[in-house]
């Protein structure tokens, strides 16, 4: 790798800002990642100070900068153990170059503006595109700026890294929600509930459904059905299924992802909005599934939905996703000082028994608006269940607590001052 | 107390056995009493073993009973920290004597077989009163049967002690989940959700709504707005504050009991079915409420529905509630043995800061099919939030953390052997 100090770009010569901003769904963890990026870029004399985007890009369109040099140790610290995006993140899509060229143009202008240097964008895939095309931009208007992706998102979808920071955390709470619901389950089921249906996100994979797989050992064991976005549903076999569990066991748990579809691709409950990627926004599965379990058999039910609890629950975080989500901002500054541009860091397991990974690299470009699916491979022949290869994949993910402090009974999380850099531009950005 | 060894019932003479079951709706710590129960009982050389009834009275009904000294002394330690019901629950319940005359016939029957002179109820104002008349029938058919209630109700309803086993953990639960999500929807209002509901558990009292209120620390914390079963829904008003929240703080958390229900009673949300109490099944408030507000606002919002995830939650149990489960089947025996009958051990309290209880005791008949509400003046004057008086009384039940062992990510819950206890009777019961 390249010393940063043989940089080839002239604004390497005196150290620049950096810019940090979250995207998108937030998860227990992002904050960890904003601690690697912030304390890396804090210790480096090649950085001279951190400026976050308060609502993410949006914050850097309308110049709404938060200076996290005035945020203490302390603060900076508990981010590590703080859920949800501290700095504020937003659910906002550059569309094309082509398409949205003002915006692309206002951001480089905002980051002239603040000689910022480094570009940190924490989300998924559509952030992941965004940071590519203002790398691309920032060469077209000879300005330069690295752009370093830190990957994020609950869902595990991003492809080329072996996990993705977020999902450890989330797989950990549907994993240990299933198994204690299903305790609870099993001990009514004799004169009271004999079906529970758990809704979980997971829009267009099914990897966090499949974490639920992991609450159980044996093929009897709960849940007994989880049904995937990968695999059609297929009613009368999820029904013949949930009757069988019922018989064999005195009942039977469900754990549904919100993208659960029927073999055209029409999710079994589709609330009928649109979010502001475009994505249809999805919840309500879980009654559903619920409803056509009551309809057919007339099992007495229950029905959670998790949402947003199983993303922000911090309090049963998994430790091996914290230290990767630090470690995944810690190597997207250190990549960027190593002169590397429009990347993003990656997680490359060397081995599953003992659970060994290393720290890789991709293109931007080769992550960007890609979606990893769970492998058929790693769901059961009858499309019900996980596989052995999934749970050995699954299993190091969740490995590990990493309670918060508590006091008076409550996880003390640390919320930021959020300290305004003053405005240097004239103009104003309605984004 | 009178010492047991002045027992006046002939009965005592020699040592007995002791009958425990679970009853209604399990929790995070029901099985701490159990374990409280049986490790006392166990000492005493007046009980000669603990026999757990199969999914509660119905075990005692079909002489379905549990050989608990066929458990390792390991498991009986591990209910300490396992969720739900390890013997098996039962939503069973037992009208008055004289009209289900014969089922409290057969448990004395059944009793008689099994050498019982000891019946410790672990549940809520039903159990209390089955308890009741139980004792009361043991002495019309000459059959000593000393009747002793534990108390487990996660809904916190039981009057005459000042909590209830079950609640503080379910309460910490709300509380934690309530704080991580509340700053997910604040990461992300700017672009994306406003309004987040959660609903929680709690058929005619507020009290588990009441704990999402230690979530926040002002007025202006999230949640911004709670509905109790105690106080009318006004839709009106309820809209306009979710609109003067989002105004105010960006976006607005609502935490709804599933009993909230209109001026004249009517559920918000009823599921229109019943269960074996005959009290209405509910679930689903958490959408509808959602629903208002995105007809009269616009705003995009989420919704999560606990469900059983919240009493099931082991994993982030209240110290304080463990130790009282605990405390509370330990007292009910020495209750027992200390010749007392038909009374239920209770928790007083004696000061809030620093926080101190004791065990007290009240008569079943004291407890039997009461429910004790939230005060009003828990409740602040515009029914939306609670007081100060309600967040001293609440504040202490979730204080300390009590964490099961885990083992590759996941927490290692016990599960009973449950050799059955050869039958005795040659006739069987349908219960």
């Amino acid at each position: 790798m390249p010393s940063p100090k043989k940089a080839r770009r002239p604004q390497r010569a005196r150290p620049m800002n950096a810019f940090y901003a979250q995207s998108g769904g937030v998860s227990a963890v992002i904050n960890a990642s904003a601690a690697g990026v912030i304390e890396t870029a804090m210790r480096s004399k090649h950085i001279r100070n951190v400026l976050a985007g308060r609502h993410g890009i949006v914050g850097a369109l309308t110049e709404d900068l938060i200076d996290v040099s005035k945020e203490s140790r302390a603060t900076i610290k508990g981010l590590r153990y703080t859920p949800a995006g501290a700095f504020g993140s937003a659910r906002y899509k550059l569309k094309d170059i082509n398409q949205d060229r003002a915006k692309y143009e206002r951001l480089i202008e905002v980051f002239k503006a603040h000689n910022i240097g480094y570009f940190f964008y924490n989300g998924g895939n559509d952030s992941m595109d965004t940071a590519n095309k203002v790398a691309q931009l920032g060469e077209q208007m000879v300005y330069h700026i690295t752009c370093i992706g830190v990957p994020k998102t609950v869902d595990n979808d991003l492809p080329h890294t072996d996990c993705c920071p977020g999902f450890g955390s989330v797989a950990k709470y549907v994993a240990v929600s299933t198994r204690e619901a299903a305790l609870d389950v099993a001990s009514m089921a004799r004169t009271s509930t004999k079906v529970f249906v758990l809704e979980v996100m997971g829009r267009h994979t099914g990897w966090i459904a499949a974490a639920g797989g992991l609450a159980g050992q044996s093929s009897n064991d709960a849940p007994q059905i989880i049904l995937f976005p990968e695999i059609a549903f297929d009613k009368p076999r999820f029904l013949a299924r949930v009757k069988d569990s019922v018989e064999r066991n005195g009942y039977c748990v469900v754990v549904v992802s919100e993208g659960a579809a029927d073999a055209d691709g029409t999710f079994l409950a589709d609330a009928g909005t649109k979010d502001a990627f475009g994505h249809t926004q999805l919840g309500g599965v879980g009654p559903v599934v619920a409803n056509m379990v009551r309809e057919a058999h007339g099992y007495k039910y229950h029905w959670a939905v998790a949402d947003y609890l199983q993303r922000a629950a911090r309090h049963i975080a998994s430790k091996t996703d914290v230290l990767q989500a630090y470690a995944m901002g810690k190597a997207a500054v250190e990549l960027a000082l190593a002169g590397h541009n429009a990347v993003m860091p990656t997680i490359v397991r060397q081995s599953s028994k003992p659970y060994k990974w290393t720290i890789g690299r991709v293109a931007l470009a080769e992550v960007a608006n890609k979606e990893k699916k769970v492998p058929r491979n790693f769901i059961t022949a009858d499309g019900f269940g996980i596989t052995a290869k999934c749970r050995t994949y699954l299993e190091p993910l969740i490995v590990g607590e990493d309670y918060p402090p508590y006091k008076n009974g409550l996880p003390q999380y640390v919320t930021i001052k959020g300290v305004a850099v003053p405005k240097k531009l004239k103009t104003g950005f309605r984004p």
